[in-house]
Order: C-alpha cells, then sequence, then structure tokens
C-alpha cells in the first residue's frame, strides 16, 4: 500500500507553491468571487482509510459534477431506455463552435454534456413529483448527509445568463427530445448544477460508484453493471475537450465542473476529490488536473 | 477465478449459432473472399493458462489492430515529441463524412484514426533504415515467433484502392505533417496493415501492454507510463465511432480491424483476440464485439 | 418587347395542370389548411402595365420573403452599420443540420437566413418606438396600400410551434449579438412573416427595388446603392440551400417564403410575383420556382 | 454613356497611390517573384470600343480564372450532364478548414472552387485526345489569339506542391467522382491553370460571355442558356467566400485567380479585366476588387 497520506500532501504542498493557477470562471458574480487561493484535496479509500489536506472542507459549487449525479438518478429509474435519448460516444468535435453542434438530430453525444444533461434533466422532471426536493434528497440519501443543499442565488445567476443552455434546451425541443417546457427543465437543471459540497461530501457522494453501486451505509443506488456504464461514460466523457488527455494522464473515470472541482475514483480502491477554482484553457480546474496526474502516478493506481 | 475455458466455450457455442454474422469487407479481394463462418477466440492470462475456442489458430489481415503496434515503436524511439504531431483526442464526431475532417489544422485527433496512424508511420520511416523490415522485427520480437509475415498481396490491393489514405497523406503533407513523400509512406502504412496473424498471436504481441510493458519472454518494450497511456488510447480511440459504446458494454481497452479481429486486454490480467470477419454498421466485427461483451459480463473482469 | 400576357398565361394553364404541387407546409394549423390548388401569377412592368393570371388576388403568408422588407427598413434606419453584426456570405452549407450552424462566433451569414433576420429584428426593436406598427406601416407606405395586415392568429401559432427560432435567438444573445430580450424580438419577428399579401400587393411591395430605391408612388425608400446591395443579397442567399440553382435556372434576384408566394424581380424593368403553396424539397414554392425558370427563359429578360 | 476612359484612368491613378498593395501569393517562386507594383486595366465594350491603362499588356499566370474556360469548354462538349458530377450552390461554409469540406458524398459544391474544378478536367481529359493541347486551342479560338500559351515552368512548380490538390484528387477519386487517374488529370489541372494571358486578351477571352454566347469573330460557342448559367456560377462563386461581398460591392459575374488577375463582365456592355499581383485576406486581388467596386459605382453599370 502506498503511503497515501505523505503523498497527498507532498503533492497539496509542490503544487500550492504555484502563482500560475488558471482563471477563476467569472461569468456569474457568486463565482467569480471565489478565492482561487484555495486547493483541497480528500482521498476517501473503500477500506475505510481517508486522508485530506487543503480546504477540503470548504463548500463550493460542484457545477457540472452534479450531471453524474442526475444520471445515476435517472438511470435508476428509468433503466436502458434512456440510452434512447441520449448517445454515449465522446463529443470531442474540431468543430464545436457551440455546445449545440454535439446535437445529431436531436440526440446529444453524451449525457455529460450540456444538451445531454439536459435531456436527463427532463427525464427526471418527468418522473419526479417535486423533482427538485427529490434530486436533493436522492444526493442527500447517497452522502447521508442532510445538510448539502442548493446554492439558489447561484442558481438563480445562471438563469440570467444561461443563453447557449436556453439555446441549446430549445433546440431539443425542436427535434422533439424535450418532453416539459424548456423553463421547467432549465430551472431544474440550473439547481441541479447550484448544488455545494466540500471536497469530503464529493467523495462520500460518489462512494457507491467505486463500491459497485453500495453507497457508504452499504445501501444500493445502481446494479454493477449500471455502475459500469457511468463509470465508463466518465472516463470517455468526462472532461470536455480534454477527455482523451485526463484519461491519458490520470487513467481514472472522473467529472470536472467549471466550480473548480473535480471527482475521480478508481474502481473498488477509492473516490478522490480536488478543489482548486482556476481553470486552465479547456476549462478544468488547473492544479486539480496535475494533482491527480502526480497521485496516479505516485500511487500506480489507475485503471490502466 | 472464474472458469475462463467454461465461459469461452459457452459464449463461442452460443454466438456461433447465430445466422447474422454482419458483413465482410468487400473492398479488396483478398478481405471479400473470407468465409463469414470463422468465428475464434483466444484468451491469454497473465498469471499463465490460456485458452481457446474455434477458429484461433486460423491467420488473419490484422490490418487498423496494427495501428497500436506501430504507435508503440514510435513511442518507444521518439518518447513524448510524437505528440506534438497528432493528439489524443477521441474523434467521435457527427459530422465526418470522410476521415479527412478528423485532422485540425494538419494535426489528426489521436493516432488510432487513419490520419494519426500516416503520422506515426512517417515518424518510422524517418527514424528506421529499413522501415518495413524493422517494423516487422518489433513485431515479431514481441511475440516471439518469426513466422509472422506481412501479405504482400494485401498490401498492394490496398493499394491499387486506397484513394482516401492517399487523400489523407496529401493533406498531411500540405499542412507539413508529413515529412516523408507520400508513395514512401503509404507502401509502409499498407504493408504494416497486411500483417497476418491468428488469435493466439495477437495475444502474445499485445501481451506487454497488459504485463507493464514486459513481453512474454519478460523484455522490456514500454515503460509503464507509456502503456498507460497506450491503453488510455485504445479505451477512448480503439474503435472508431463505437468506442464509447464498447468502453461502456465491455470496459476494456482494445482495437479492432477491418478483417474482423478484435483485441482487447485487462492490465496485469489477460490479453483476449476474437476474430470474426462479418462486420457490424460500423465496422466492427460483429460476433466479436458480443463475445467481449458477453465475456466481461460472465467474468466480471474489466476495468470499470 | 415579349408578349408577356400571353406568355406568362401560357405557363399558368400549363403549370396548372401538374398534380405533383410539392408539400404544403404543415409545422402550423393555419399554413396546413391553405389548399395545394391555389396558383397565382402577377407581372408588375416599371413601364406601368401589369399582367396577371390565376390566385393572384388570394392574400397568403408571406413568411420569409418579409426578410427583404425589414432588412430594408433596417438598412435605411441604420445604414452600413448593420453589417458589423451580420454577413453578407451565403450560407450554403452541406453540414446544415440546424440553422444554428448558420452562426460564425454569432455573426450570422447573412440577413436573408433565420438568425439574421432576428438580428435585423433586433436593429428595428431597437430603433422603433412602437416596432410593429411602424414596420407595418413602412410596408403600407411602400405598397400604398392600408389593408395590409399581420394575420395574429398566423403569428402565435409561429411562437408556439417556433422552437428553433428562440434556439437560434439565445444563442445571438450568448454571442452578445441580440441587444433586447428574446420574447420582444421574436414577437416582432413573428408578426412580421405573418403579414399577408396577394401577389399583386407583393409586386407593388417590392417595386422600389426595380426601381432604383423609388416606389410606385415614387417616393424614394432606399439609395440606388443600397438598392444595388439588397437585389445581390436575394440573388445569392434568397433561396436557401437553392440559391445557387434559383440564380443558375432563373437569373433574377427573388426571395421565397414557406407560405409558397416567390418575388423576383429585374431592375428598371419588372417585379413579379408567384404565389402557389405546395413546396419543393428545399423548403421553396414547386410551381412557383418553375414558372420563373419558364418566365426568363421565354422573355430572355434576366440579369445575366 | 459613361466617359468610360477617363473613368478607368482616374480609378488607376487613385489606387495606384496606394502603398498596401496586399500580399503577392508565395507558394511557387514564380508566383513570388512578381513586382507587386504591376497594376493594369483593360475595357471592353460590346459596342467595340475598348479603354485600358497602366499594365493592362503584361502577361500574368491566369490561375483560378481557367476554372471558368474549362468549364465552358466541358460544358459544351457534355452538356447537362456535368451537373450531375457536380452541383451549383455557392461553398460559403464557416467551417472550411480545408478545400475538402467542399465535398458532399464526392459532389463538389460548384465547379469553381478546386475539387469541381478538378471534376471538370476529368471530364475533359475523358473527352479530348489530346486534352492540354485541344484545351489550349479553344482558348486560342475564344481569343483569336495564338500566342497565349502555358508557363510550364508555373505547371511543374504547382505540381511539385500541389499537395492539396492531390488530396482533393485522391477524395474524388475514392468516392468514384474521377474517371481517370489523378496523375492524369492534375497535370492537366496544373497547366490549365498555368495559362498566361494579359488584361486585353483576357477581355476578349471571356468576350463570349457577355455576347451571348458569341466570340470576337462571331463564331458561338455556347448558347444563350448556357452563357446564363456560366455567369450565375460567376456571381453567387467566383470569389471563394467573398463572392457574396463581390456582388454586393461590384454587382457583376466575374472570377479572380491567386495570380492577381480579375475578369468581369456585364451581359450585352462589357468585359473588364484588372491585374495587381497584391492579394486580401480572402486571396482575391487588393486593388483589383476596389477598381472593379469604383468601376460599377462611377458607371452605375451593374446587373442590379
Amino acid at each position: 500500500m502506498p503511503d497515501f497520506s505523505s503523498i497527498i500532501r507532498s503533492i497539496h504542498t509542490e503544487l500550492d507553491r504555484n502563482t500560475h493557477r488558471g482563471k477563476v470562471a467569472t461569468y456569474i458574480p457568486e463565482l467569480a468571487g471565489i478565492d482561487a487561493e484555495n486547493f483541497g484535496i480528500y482521498l476517501n479509500c473503500i477500506s475505510g482509510e481517508d486522508h485530506k489536506v487543503g480546504d477540503w472542507d470548504k463548500p463550493f459549487s460542484i457545477q457540472s459534477i452534479s450531471k453524474v449525479l442526475s444520471l445515476a438518478q435517472a438511470f435508476s429509474i428509468e433503466g436502458n431506455s434512456i440510452w434512447q435519448r441520449v448517445d454515449v460516444e465522446p463529443s470531442g468535435n474540431p468543430f464545436n463552435h457551440s455546445s449545440l453542434l454535439e446535437l445529431e438530430n436531436g440526440i446529444p453525444r453524451n449525457p455529460l454534456i450540456n444538451a445531454g444533461a439536459l435531456v436527463i434533466a427532463d427525464v427526471l422532471v418527468s418522473k419526479l413529483k417535486h423533482p427538485k426536493e427529490e434530486f436533493l434528497n436522492y444526493v442527500r440519501n447517497l452522502t447521508n448527509d442532510d445538510s448539502i443543499a442548493f446554492n439558489t442565488k447561484v442558481a438563480l445567476s445562471e438563469k440570467r445568463t444561461g443563453y447557449k443552455n436556453y439555446a441549446a434546451a430549445y433546440l431539443l425541443k425542436s427535434f422533439g427530445n424535450l418532453n416539459n417546457d424548456v423553463e421547467t427543465v432549465l430551472d431544474f437543471y440550473f439547481h441541479q448544477c447550484a448544488l455545494e459540497m466540500n471536497c469530503q461530501q464529493l467523495t462520500n457522494a460518489f462512494y457507491f460508484l467505486a463500491n459497485r453501486g453500495y453507497c457508504m451505509r452499504n445501501h444500493a443506488f445502481l446494479t454493477e453493471s449500471q455502475v459500469k456504464r457511468i463509470n465508463a461514460l466518465m472516463l470517455t466523457c468526462g472532461f470536455y475537450d480534454e477527455a482523451g488527455e485526463f484519461a491519458f494522464e490520470v487513467g481514472l473515470p472522473g467529472k470536472s465542473g467549471v466550480g473548480g472541482g473535480i471527482i475521480a475514483l478508481l474502481p473498488n480502491q477509492y473516490t478522490i476529490a480536488t478543489w482548486s477554482p482556476g481553470l486552465n484553457e479547456k476549462g478544468n480546474s488547473h492544479l486539480g488536473m496535475q494533482a491527480l496526474e502526480q497521485f496516479t502516478t505516485a500511487t500506480k493506481l489507475s485503471i490502466f
């Protein structure tokens, strides 16, 4: 067993010296105001031990990381029929001047791009009586933590400026791949993305995907086969146009968010979360990407 | 340990009943003449045991599977500088009317699409004194089998009809991303794709990628880090527009060829090769894809 | 001088025998209910004579034809600065799975595609105090006919189903190329498209573009240079993906609408309007396209 | 009648003061060596008069302008069946990273882009016994000038560096839209583009397209209908991605070449040629574009 504790502490120490930390997202004031100096890591091993360093206990906006959680809930409710409305291929597209090009005849390339996540949101809005509440409860149950909540101010700011998401939703609607009205789906979606967690909570929330579907309290949330599929999607599609690079450099299924968080996991071994709000050119956390690359290099624990 | 032997035999028996076996490639006579009834599986475990069924010992044209082997040789010679000439992102492109769209400013999306493999061929042509011979020797050394050879007739047929590869090579040339002349690079490339192996040989050739860089005779061909990278590429880019589907259904790094072969592997566990020349709509072996999906489902041995 | 009267009558008689008349647009009930048997032609010569045949006096929904009129009004108000927000190149795009691909960094390819017309609508909404009323007045003044009106039922139906236009408007908004809010611009746009005219009124409305900027009452609405530019745009961009074909077969600047109307003109000679609601595969009036082709062939009066 | 002579002289004088003359093409030494100071205009009126100024009598490489002449010859031989192999739509494509994107299922968008001109070259290679000689004779007959010749050095230089044309030809071949072998077609094509003429000769060569198909000696080379079609194509497709701009600013059918030449014409009135080797960003002659814009503005003689 590698000495996890000293590994993550030395990675944190070294990277934290970095003055170039990427650019904090500025499209809404709530994100623009976050201090770029924040940097935390939390490692949650299936064996029971855990290790942490830096700002692991400060909550942040998980943003696109939430797409995996809504996908899990929709998958558990709807089963394989969701794949009729969204594909499972990487979106890697040299021509993606806008996220809308990711649609092919109204079928988004995968559920982890915005258009695909909107289709998943539409599934949940159709299936749940109180979509926002029931999704929040799902995440709280996964994590065994009732303190997790939406940041409503963030959700409202997203709504005010989320023109591209409106465009994607209307385009889906024009192809008949959105059953509810655009405003309702986007209201759900903007709240989903406005979930706040800290690094520890994030590793708890994703624990079931490293543990064959069972959360930390040992309740089953997905079948083993469904877990395999979601992990495959995170590996091939979890990092926008940098998915190949992440699989290549890090070798773990994972997902990043524009708030600077990254979650990654090694099946049967661990989940790991990093948070540093400065983003690289591709929109992924600058320090987080490096931390995870160094972590799998040092521990030799990746899927490849 | 699962009972590998009975698993692959029962998969073979069941699938072999299938009358719908996909379409054999017809673009050159040498492939068009192959009997669609062929179907073999070979499993080569790192532990030493191996298991086989059906037509595992008949040689076939490995075609695009060879791209992984030429990449390995170029990577071992050139190191990371090859990534300046070819990217590592999936090509998944809803608009790919032709393979040429995979280029962005002359940089192919990844080394496992045709344009990318041509750049790798160009690297080898530049670095090797006798490119074809030395590449063949590399494969023979990997496999510890001097009987492996090019099928020259196949190479010549490819050359006669390979207009799309000529177009890709000239386009690369126009962007300054091909240093040797087009005819020389294509002659190498068409020979490389015309390698013939049977399923057993294929599992031997790829053994080093499941064994941290060491071939069956325990010689190192790549570093652990390089192996991780090639496996990541196979997972995200190894199956054309069906890469996401393969990662999702099978959960193994792998590579298919238009001759009907597929190689896949689980690091530290096994390499497995299937051969059935009928192809599905995406150009991957119809029975092979199903066999591998059933194999990882039955054994629960995938990377996810 | 050709015998215009007998030429348009014989064209009408011959084409009217056609049982294959294309498909009437069905996306809103108000268009779906129009009788495909309607077919009218009106020729309005600068010399003063006019000729008509068939259903020339029945009003129909002019739809996209209105884009030329809103462009003319915006051009007269704003001058050349409008070309900073919309380009003048044909959109001919083999990849246009959706109208949104027509945007490049938020600049629509030309003002006669939907995205471009939305930018023009935005200009008018910004510049006019009562945009809908003042646009209607502009058209009434051009035509010298106060009976012209919007069909409000059509406008509301368009709004209920116009998801693609919503998507385009939000995408423009995301690029900062829409200054007013989406609902206001679309309300204007859907009304503009819901203008109703008959063939005669249409030739009167476009008279100024064949008459160096002067309407039938001899008031100037645009400069000669502005007229030249709008005519050039109609020639290169007036018929969607069939613009080249129309220039090629007919050789006149013109514009079609999904309601089955077509306007075309020869500078200093005439304007001509046709109406037949059945559309060909490219979305242009099936009989109208043929009538205009036969008309310029018979009269030898085209711009080429 | 405008005073043509003084108009073209004053345009020439004013523009010739310009120190910013664009960039001379440098991809082959024969073009790179041309003096950017050259600037000539020749106006050839159907009425018989002609007017000239500057370097109108110096021969230059007509390059892409030749595409119209080969199209005319192929059209006269093959008739409308050529449109089964090449379309007539503008190529205006925001995504055209390479000329190859202009192909849709092997059908080039129009005969004035490179891929389309290669198809036309293929038609001539199939139909003519001695393609290069017979094409040259066709041009000499059109122009009534046996001194016109290919510049073989230019043709050979083009062949040495014309990788993009090779790529386009092989791609056409892969789609079955090139009947002869690539080398033969390209040899013809590179010679065709290497024709040399001066401004006067160019206006003579294109005279038939302004004169209903009849050359200066009154021999018919095309029918009136064919002339109309070629003029329509020049207007919509003659200036690469600047076609809309040229139609808009100048309002004449025309064609430019990378050697700095431009030919334009007004049916029944005149042909006009300009030559200045400095190119603007879109690859059209910088001074030539301005000269023609000023000419139609001053004379008010355009098609719109």
